[in-house]
């Protein structure tokens, strides 16, 4: 069986967000699992499909796509019968500016526990890094729960988007962080409420 | 003079690339400049704009956007006529590819200079990960210098984006961050096209 889509992903990343995509679009595809304790990601092979060594990659017919928030619009928009994301310039962009939140300030807050080494060389500072990590991963699901979740059910209102499955992976990582979910209700309500889903099953089977 | 949008914006922050942008596109606009070292940015005034206490802030008709990436789509996407942005799925998935890329890693591996208090208390830590921001601004340059940058001119190819303003602000950076941009010969001669532009002096006059 072939697919034009191919998926590069490893388990408890943030591509578990665009499998949670693909199978909400209904998106044929190939998943290609890479052994991050290993190294694989690091592996020449890869590095030729994706030279940043990271997940996600998607490969398309037209040339290798990478970032989870440019993978969750791209799907969105080529599947458009899946409305899995708003139409409206206004509704894309508070879409885009969530996914844009979780990318740069919230998955970098939780990377500095186990990718600390990324940003400083010594043990003492990678150690002060990492006990900073509930602290600011608190703060920033305070922000979604007090100013980024509406009244639901879902991220963006009525309509679920892809929104909903990033939300939910990068929640799904306050666990490990030391942070307990049940501080912030709306969002652990919404992660219950997307684990629910049939399709995200299928997606993490 | 009235005026639809509104940016907050301060000087020396990726808020440069939506200023760029908003001229590009002959967007009228009202730009409200924050004092930074005065901390305005904590203000009960502008946390009741934008909660996080960032720039930039996009006030439009229809609520406040945030977040460079989606303001820069937001605005090719309001101003079609401007083209600033690929229309179709796979080459807007790229431009957004290159956005995320900035936001959530050069951004980042910059901001452990300015802002490495963000991801540390002491101040051992805090110097330690200054330290790492020359090496980290390098490899991520070489990123964008041997795998992003193609033939040019632009970003994007042959059409001028919302992608060049961005990397030409954050590539600004670099002397701060102790790079010689020189190192670059792509991302160098980029940043001169760019600055050559009447817009972009427009915007930053």
């Amino acid at each position: 069986m072939t697919s034009a889509l191919t998926l590069y992903y490893a388990p408890g990343t943030c591509a578990q967000a665009v499998r949670i995509a693909l199978h909400e679009a209904g998106a044929e595809h190939r998943l290609v699992r890479l052994d991050f304790p290993a190294g694989q990601q690091r592996s020449p092979e890869y590095l030729a499909i994706n030279p940043k060594g990271r997940v996600p990659a998607l490969v398309t017919e037209e040339g290798t796509l990478t970032e989870t928030p440019a993978l969750l619009a791209y799907v969105a928009q080529r599947f458009p019968q899946a409305r899995l994301a708003p139409t409206d310039a206004h509704g894309f962009a508070r879409m885009q500016e969530f996914h844009s939140y979780l990318a740069s300030t919230v998955h970098v807050a939780h990377a500095h526990r186990p990718r600390a080494v990324r940003w400083a060389d010594e043990p003492e500072a990678i150690a002060a890094m990492q006990r900073k990590v509930p602290q600011n991963m608190t703060e920033c699901f305070e922000m979604i729960e007090h100013h980024a979740l509406g009244d639901g059910p879902w991220v963006m209102g009525d309509q679920y988007t892809v929104a909903d499955g990033y939300l939910f992976t990068v929640a799904g990582w306050l666990a490990g962080d030391g942070v307990d979910i049940a501080r912030f209700p709306k969002v652990h309500a919404h992660s219950q409420r997307v684990a629910a889903r049939p399709t995200v099953q299928q997606a993490l089977a």
